[in-house]
């Protein structure tokens, strides 16, 4: 008799329930909720762009309407199917993403004295509004604790826990100083669905904890009280109602309260495990293992891989995480990502892309990749750079942004769209290159997410620019997956699931498509990413020192010789 | 009774005939004939964005048509108008515009044989296709001739006459081989009217020969024989077959040929004046005098100023040419430019603004406008360069091209709309500092063309950034304008026209609205000038040497404070 788990995935519009079969990994039924509140399920600012916030409401309402869904398609599919036999949940969202709460693990904003204020909120991955406290944290540790920064790659992130509760203590000091503790999503959700939610008796995910709040083992846990304090004078109050102990996802967090078993038409033995964030259980979801970069590209890009226990591990300049079982109990987890990436050519088809391209974005989106398909490397004679969003790895820096360079009075949208994503494209391999430098070879690339399914021109393109086959995961939901994964070695064997991790990806994912690299496009884009590399070191760099005369003319010339065939 | 002068205008994708009282400047009737051939007049070829030809068929079509239909309209605003009254024409043209011709000085493209063939038409100003041969004349001129270089800015273009001719002998040798000599479309056109075209009895324009063609007094005519065969064996003796006698354009050609007379219904009295660019006949139909600068704004920019011989005058590196008489008898003319304005905006309206802002080009350039006019200097975050079409001033370089930068996902198009027209003020005003560093003093700003009349957005921030008054002329035809006033002087006082160019332009010029700087603008875009100056030193000359770190930084800082008011 088959047994079941459920992937609850949390994304930054939307979040999605996915039922998978534990023995093979298919995904037998599958439902989404987009967030009813804000602009695309984002609060945002039109005075500060920076802004990015969440209701925490829409998770509740996310939860029961795509589990019932779910739960009622899985029957219509498989007439067999029984709620009775789902055996765990696990559950993935978007990180960091902070949210204050009080004393009994309520979010400040259900309060009616914090309603609609979005400092009360879930404080989104891309909110940017804190890139002065991510400054202020780097410079002081810099200063007084280096063996902070030393695995985080060398600068602390505006997208981090700690720059978000600073910031909101220097702008909204009401809702700094009513929030008893503040807590990550990814294990707030896990917690309420158990029905205990007090801030000191949640289990906290080391994925989360790890570099994000900058947790180890190493120093006791969180940053001490005087490092804190220096950061801003009441801050180390802050750290005695957080947290001192963290878990991996292998681990259960309990079992269904009744309340919710109720709510969602499931047992009350459902093992709920331990939470963590999208890409590093999309990761899991698309196979990760020791020598596989797993890339999740969507909005933003996630890169992963995981390094064993067994084997040394330098720090990596500009790597934004290295955290022992962020992933996967037993390893390094390494995390690496690009800030923007299926956004940047949203924000293009959105505002740049005439209507002779198609009338919805998805037209635009299918006529410029047909017309972009056909040019060559360097045949535009456009260079630009993915940071319109920032640069997370290697730059580590969110005071970046866009540019492209090269066009003439006949540049046409289909180049800059292929412009755009030949950027990401560098920036990926800036990246690899980055890994691999410091001693961890990359022998597989595996590609899951929205872009890697939807787009064969940037899958082509990222194996032309890497030289290297770009495999795509064979699931299309991998975090979901890797949430149902956990799940199964949640709740373990003697239920249905499995012993561990890796007993678990090898029934339960696997590969697709490859894309395999054309030497020739590779020959030529090597060239481009000389160029690429100038700009990224000259504008991303305060080291670069040299002259920018030759990118122009170099990028006419490579124009003028692919032309002339 | 009045006296009437013609001016015939031949741009880049149209010709006007402009019928003008001499007594006042009023300017009576006008038409506009668009030429047929090509795309909006100009022959392209997809293969090659640099290539840019015209059919000089075109040109004789559109005199009859549009004199004809300018008298006609004259005959009915003025009852008392009879052609009779007209007593000279002035023709301007583009350039440097040259054509190869046969030894009756019939266009190449009118046999049989090289019909159809762009290399024996019109190489229109734009084209770009002769790249390598400006700089090898450069580099030659460097070596052998440092003199040829000193007083066309160091740089010879790929815009210009000698580059046209060398990439024509190169490429299209038959082309070559069977011109008999190569004439300017300014020198052709007048020939054509008054019915003497052979090319040694053709009278050439100095304004023409001056820097375009390498030809100065100083030593005698045009680059002598060993310099031209230093550029490429044989094209030494087609120096023979070209002139060595120029006159500027206060003379006469002669008079209007009998069938010219008949078939534009004109009296055979009628003077031709010796012809010229239309930049230096509109600088003059907009009151050019020393201390003002003319700038001619439409797809491209012309900046002219007039510098009495009586007061010295030093070579300003960069600026592409000054001609004793280039623009009127007695003053050295100082030419610079920029080679896209409109021509940019006209890309980034047809290409990259989508339908919410409007169908027509008409339509999207109107609401851009709006959009951007509510905009504050620096509030957008973003920074061009206006090099789409290469550099003309201060860096005379055709291998360069666009660039922005600053985009976040959030950034519309009209915020880079305003980025565009900013990027080419601020080229503007690079231009006027360099005029003054060496030694000739701006006192006053004329503008004229398209865009001076057109956008008030555009005339706003140039004078908020360069900090002065942008009058406007009060002629919306200036070139054409320009032409009537040296018909006029070459006609003379005695069949009421004016024994100078000066009394001329004080009873037929004048300016009309002037827009002022505003103070807190022009501090802001001081900041943003500086980072300008920083991406054009950086991309566009060989000696910057430094780091590019801040740029990004300094625009979201000033980003930030504009916003925050």
């Amino acid at each position: 008799m088959s047994k079941y788990v459920i992937g609850l995935d949390f994304g930054t519009s939307s979040c999605r329930s996915l039922v998978v079969d534990v023995a093979n990994g298919s995904e037998v039924a599958s439902s989404v909720f987009p967030y009813p509140s804000g602009t695309d399920g984002v609060i945002v600012d039109v005075a500060d762009p920076n802004l990015a916030r969440q209701n925490p409401a829409d998770y509740l309402v996310g939860i029961e309407v795509t589990v019932t869904d779910a739960l009622r398609q899985a029957r219509e599919v498989r007439p067999d199917f029984t709620p009775q036999d789902v055996i765990g949940i696990g559950v993935d969202t978007t990180g960091s993403s902070p949210m204050p709460v009080d004393a009994n693990g309520q979010p400040l904003c259900f309060e009616e004295g914090f309603k609609n204020n979005p400092a009360a909120m879930v404080w989104l991955w891309k909110d940017h509004t804190s890139y002065a406290e991510a400054a202020k944290i780097t410079e002081t540790a810099s200063a007084i604790r280096p063996q902070y920064l030393s695995r985080i790659g060398g600068t602390y992130s505006s997208e981090w826990w700690w720059s978000k509760i600073l910031h909101c203590k220097h702008v909204a000091k009401d809702v700094f100083d009513a929030s008893h503790s503040w807590v990550e999503i990814c294990d707030w959700i896990p917690a309420v669905l158990v029905g205990e939610v007090s801030p000191h008796l949640l289990k906290r995910s080391v994925c989360a904890a790890g570099h994000k709040a900058l947790y180890s083992d190493s120093w006791r846990g969180l940053p001490d009280v005087e490092f804190l304090e220096a950061l801003s004078p009441g801050l180390g109050s802050l750290r005695a109602r957080l947290y001192d102990h963290t878990f991996t996802t292998e681990n259960s967090v309990g079992h269904l309260s009744n309340a919710w078993a109720e709510k969602l038409g499931l047992p009350a033995s459902v093992v709920v495990a331990v939470g963590a964030f999208d890409a590093h259980m999309g990761a899991v979801g698309a196979g990760i293992k020791p020598g596989t970069l797993v890339k999740i590209i969507g909005t933003s890009t996630c890169d992963i891989m995981i390094h064993p226990h067994t084997q040394s591990l330098n720090d990596i300049p500009g790597v934004c995480g290295i955290v022992d079982g962020s992933v996967v109990n037993g390893f390094f987890g390494i995390e690496a990502g690009q800030s923007g990436v299926g956004d940047i050519f949203l924000w293009f088809i959105n505002n740049l892309v005439p209507e002779k391209y198609g009338v919805t974005p998805d037209e635009k989106f299918r006529d410029l990749e047909s017309a972009a398909v056909g040019l060559r490397p360097g045949e535009s004679g456009l260079l630009a750079l993915d940071w319109n969003n920032g640069n997370r790895t290697v730059l580590v820096d969110v005071r970046l942004s866009g540019l492209i360079l090269g066009q003439t009075l006949q540049t046409k949208p289909h180049e800059i769209y292929r412009a755009l994503i030949e950027a990401t494209g560098f920036g990926a391999l800036a990246i690899i290159d980055r890994i691999e430098e410091y001693g961890v070879p990359v022998k597989e690339v595996v590609n899951c997410g929205g872009l890697a399914i939807k787009s064969t021109l940037l899958m082509q393109i990222y194996a032309d620019i890497t030289g290297r086959p770009m495999k795509v995961s064979r699931s299309e939901q991998t975090p979901a997956l890797g949430a149902g994964i956990f799940a199964a070695v949640a709740a373990g064997k003697h239920v249905g699931g499995y012993d561990s991790v890796a007993e678990a990806q090898k029934a339960m994912t696997g590969t697709g498509t490859a894309y395999m690299p054309k030497e020739r496009n590779h020959l030529a884009y090597k060239e481009l990413y000389r160029l690429y590399r100038q700009l990224h070191d000259g504008f991303g760099t305060r080291q670069w020192n040299g002259t920018m005369h030759n990118v122009m003319k170099d990028l006419l010339t490579i124009r003028d010789q692919v032309r002339r065939g």
